[in-house]
């Protein structure tokens, strides 16, 4: 088994098994349609950017039971033996219609349609709705930022708390897909050749006798790679110390990239700092600031016209603070050629395969209509077949690819929707009416 | 590598590399102690329950670079060989003092603290941030849900939506050590024995005709196991239809275990169903509710008297969803003898080795004491070893004592502090306040 990130089948709701159970021991084998989409956008957001495809894909391809499960499986005294027989030769052999990653959308809006035998379709839900959640709630948080930051740097600073390790990596992917410049994360410079970059703790100036030997160690160590954190004691004098260091070690071919200010009433300390070291001669030192930031410190900071050429972003836009989870739902839209759709209070879903026709004036986003899969209507339809018979349609896509898609979509949205003062609800289709009038029809004809 | 999550010393922050290659260089192998604490609590926390421990001493015993590891790192053109050959034999052989797995604790009260040469205590900081913070938040909130619930049983359902599969395991973990009762996640329950447990989902109910013939599938396939998912369609509807099939499966052997309801107005429609289950003969079956739940709605739905007997709690737990990452740092408090200490603004550290003396009255809780380690205050000291040369001192606890730690220690809070209305705020001891003091006074006259 060979993925991006390990993964077990296993990871999954106990009531996938007893239902694919259900299933196939009386062979309802034909094929379902699910589909992944947000109920409502959460808190402020008023749009979201796709992501979480590529490792959803990597992991269907890879999705095998090992006898260590099925021997577990079997301890429970719920399953059946054939069932477990059904599980041992178990691979995914569907097909996925889905947003390209890094494409804006919003509620109600299919990202990833699932077609399979229907206990294939089942299983996967917890998988599919895990990865696009965690990706696409960080993706847009992070393009929230990279907006607000007006083109200058951020880097994902998340590792140490997002929620577990994995996490890590995901918000990596994603913040690097929304446009972030680097991260931290060492394992995802690795794994997916995201820029890695860092400066120094305070714990390494507390580690010498004083501020400016500690300046001077590093800088010996890394005379193109030093990034001075000046605010573990008094933030201006940390720049005075870091001014001397960078002068003293000029000539031995020492460059000063940057000093980084973590904590404090940054705005007028970077002033100030920006002061010192121009005064000091090194105009060309960038000023980097940390420190709980999100995409509305961002904003003020870079209003305010603070001196500030760079931002590490960390905890709130790794965890997606003020959203940490998206109402995403996978939900059976079709059986054996029935549409379904269910009618609980407040979660009503819509029938059938769909498609979502995207219009725009100019170049602006202007309407979007969630339709039948096969109707043509006019726009762009931005649903498209990703997978088919358990393999990835192509090669995943590059991180330029990725990047560039998330500048032109964020590039294409009235400027209402980027500043969160309103969203875009996507029309019906008369057909979509139709279908799904009917289904309530025969729905409950059927449950009367 | 055996552990019970996956993990690479790769997730961590490329400055750990950086500075540690520095204290390689100049063999800065003294010791040194970093204490991880929590600065501030989150949101409307009043207390937390320490989670964590378990999976960290699992990965420092465990943590190896291999040789692609350090191809990697060697590849980014950063670090000397003398460092790749210290990372390529490195282990970590500190020791850690920490809180039991369990144990209610406040803000500026250690957590865990590392002693270990300084390299090794550094390289490890992301690694012990991360998993402390996503358990202790996640054991935290799900102990605000176990106190809400008020003996019924509430089971994980959080898979889905936490923020990537790793989480899902923490949440597992650290709900079922907080005191939930079981768990959705299957390969939580593989790997650590936790029970699992499940009803069934609307696709289900929509891939049969009617909702009659789907509760007659799955109660044929599990007489024992079966919870009936009522709100598909018809919520009233649905309880009529699952007394109809429980009755006439009766005979065979078939029990029916209970109902879910997972949308809608909850609390009126309980007592609906409850009343329609005792008409129809089937008092002992149980009203099982979901449905984003988290400590606040199961509390007004308790206080209202609604008739339920057990809460699926999902996505709101498993997240944190109102305080989704800790103020947790990880700061150096002594190297080679001497206490070290930050003073940037509003993120003042306090020097040495630590402990936390917790004074009762009769079996409350009443005030805590932040002390040095050495101190022999009045009250327990809650700060224990737990790993000693990079080896934990003993087995990992049982659920079994963890669970009746977590009870114990939340029947010692005071009721205002169990019910959010104020938190407690440890005390300093003289002796620390004299080191701090001190440290201020050296730090100040090195830094001027």
């Amino acid at each position: 088994m060979r993925s991006w990130f390990v993964f077990s089948p296993l990871l999954t709701d106990l009531y996938e098994l007893t239902m694919a159970q259900v299933y196939v021991e009386r062979e309802m084998f034909e094929e379902a349609t699910f589909s992944l989409f947000v109920r409502e956008l959460p808190g402020k957001r008023t749009f979201l950017v796709a992501a979480g495809l590529g490792p959803l894909l990597s992991a269907l391809e890879h999705l095998r039971f090992t006898e260590d499960d099925l021997a577990y499986i079997e301890s429970l005294r719920l399953f059946r033996p054939s069932f477990l027989d059904y599980l041992k030769s178990f691979r995914f052999t569907g097909e996925l219609w889905a947003l390209k990653e890094g494409t804006v959308f919003f509620a109600q809006e299919p990202v990833v349609e699932v077609t399979a035998p229907l206990p294939e379709a089942q299983l996967i839900e917890t998988l599919a709705i895990n990865l696009v959640n965690v990706e696409t709630a960080v993706a847009t948080k992070a393009a929230l930022c990279v907006l607000a930051a007006q083109g200058r740097p951020c880097i994902d600073f998340g590792a140490r708390r997002t929620q577990g390790l994995e996490a890590s990596l995901h918000a990596a992917r994603a913040s690097y897909l929304a446009g972030f410049s680097a991260t931290s994360n060492v394992l995802a410079g690795k794994l997916f050749g995201i820029p890695v970059t860092g400066t120094m703790a305070h714990s390494f100036v507390e580690s010498f006798a004083t501020e400016e030997k500690a300046f001077f160690a590093f800088a010996q160590e890394f005379p193109d790679n030093s990034i001075f954190l000046i605010d573990t004691y008094d933030t201006l004098e940390g720049a005075r110390t870091a001014v001397r260091v960078a002068q003293a070690l000029k000539e031995k071919g020492f460059r000063l990239k940057g000093v980084r200010l973590d904590s404090g009433r940054i705005e007028g300390l970077a002033r100030e700092v920006r002061r010192v070291l121009d005064e000091g001669g090194l105009p060309e030192v960038k000023i980097f600031m940390s420190g709980g930031l999100d995409e509305e410190k961002v904003r003020r900071i870079v209003a305010s016209g603070t001196p500030v050429d760079a931002f590490g972003v960390g905890t709130k836009m790794g965890v997606s603070a003020d959203a940490p989870y998206l109402d995403l739902a996978y939900k059976l839209t079709e059986y054996a050629g029935k549409p379904t759709l269910k009618l609980s209070e407040g979660k009503v879903t819509f029938p059938g395969k769909k498609q979502v026709f995207r219009e725009r004036t100019e170049s602006e986003v202007a309407k979007d209509t969630l339709a039948l899969r096969e109707e043509g209507l006019p726009g762009e339809p931005l649903l498209s077949p990703v997978m088919q018979g358990g393999k990835a349609l192509s090669s995943p896509e590059s991180f330029a690819v990725l990047r560039e898609r998330v500048k032109r979509e964020l590039a294409s949205l009235p400027e209402k929707i980027l500043l969160g003062e309103r969203s875009l609800q996507a029309e019906f289709s008369e057909r979509l009416l139709t279908l799904y009038r009917e289904a309530c029809e025969r729905v409950q004809k059927g449950a009367s």
